[in-house]
């Protein structure tokens, strides 16, 4: 498996992603949240990249399925129903729901994946089902949000993670520089709540007193589902149609 | 000192560097050529980025005091006087000539820092001496050249070197994100001409039947001068006029 890790939105940009397999990662938090929504019994989630577009989409699918969900700087968006901690999106909130989800980093990061051959979304929580779903690709890119287009600690390190995964897998993999950085971080970083809160982001969250989310973003495997992007919305693999 | 590394262009666009003390790098080849050039004599490099911008400089420098160096793809640039190879930049060759270098990389990344305090070039052949040089910043940012706006391995590897050597020296240092990332990548990879030639530019250089350049390259210490640039040109610290 040829193994491209691209630790920022325009770096994702400017590679041939055409036929490949992608995992997108914000682990902190939108991909995380992505997985819990799904998990929850959201029927499918619309990663969108601004306000006007939110609302017109959610207007589209119909507002009394619809849930608009997003945040700036952490905080939920005025006028939202949902913030982005994974906490918000339990079962009685979301089950059945369309969620139209405008985040800061993570949207930008699955728009810039249209040429791939599949897109799925990676977060600790469902490390293992993203590591068995993709470990047939002959082409993986792993595309981290990372944080206002600069490098993210805790996205290389889940790109680093599933690389292990992969590699404990019996997978051959053929690493580019990106990947090769990503791995090194995965065997000097472990997935902890205390590594999450040393993070920029984590630094962020723990400022809006929002820590807690941080053990939610680090409980590896606790989420097994895979969000597979689809037209333009995240659904369950081999889940009904949404 | 707080410490930011940055691993490709668009990143270090993206920060803001007012203020900040920058270290560029790009291991392969642009700024090792560019210490080993005004070590043995040439009086300024000139960064540019494009062919024509190239042309016009040397034009207005003077044509017999001034060269023509750059690469594409490995290769000297077709009419140039000289490619990016630090072997052709004897003292024979670049002593008291201004050189005017079109590079694919390293070029954009001086261009992108135009608002900091303080801009010097570093590579493995000059490590110490950068790393004496910027001992004393409040806030240093090392912008990576990286390779098509894509991470490379080598120049964060370099990065990593460079904060090895300031917490050796004793300098507290406050690390980001991407700090923190080159100096396991530092702890990880020993600066071998093997590892280099294990990159990806690494990797290019080998097939353009270029590979001595990466001993040339891996030479840690052995050209220790320390190029500043000076409103657009690099020259020596302390260097007279040029």
């Amino acid at each position: 498996m040829r193994v491209e890790v691209r630790f920022t939105v325009p770096e994702a940009e400017v590679g041939d992603l055409a036929g490949a397999t992608v995992v997108v990662v914000d682990v902190i938090r939108a991909t995380t949240t992505m997985a819990t929504a799904l998990a929850n019994g959201a029927r499918a989630v619309y990663p969108v990249a601004s306000s006007e577009e939110a609302i017109r989409l959610a207007q589209s699918l119909g507002r009394e399925d619809t849930l608009l969900c997003g945040e700036r700087r952490g905080l939920r968006i005025e006028g939202y129903d949902l913030g982005n901690s994974p906490a918000e999106y339990t079962r009685e909130v979301v089950e059945g729901k369309r969620l139209v989800m405008n985040t800061t980093n993570g949207t930008r990061a699955f728009l810039a994946t249209e040429a791939a051959a599949r897109v799925v979304a990676g977060a600790f929580t469902n490390l293992g089902a993203v590591a068995e779903t993709v470990a047939g690709a002959e082409h993986l890119v792993v595309v981290c949000a990372g944080r206002e287009d600069v490098f993210a600690l805790e996205d290389a390190l889940m790109a680093g993670k599933l690389l292990q995964r992969l590699d404990g897998a019996g997978v051959e993999l053929e690493l580019d520089d990106g990947a090769r950085a990503a791995l090194e971080l995965a065997r000097a970083f472990q997935v902890t709540p205390q590594v999450l809160a040393s993070t920029g982001a984590g630094q962020l969250l723990l400022e809006a007193e929002l820590g807690e989310d941080l053990t939610r973003c680090a409980r590896v495997d606790a989420c097994p589902v895979v969000p597979v992007m689809e037209d333009r919305g995240l659904t369950l693999m081999n889940a009904p149609e949404a």
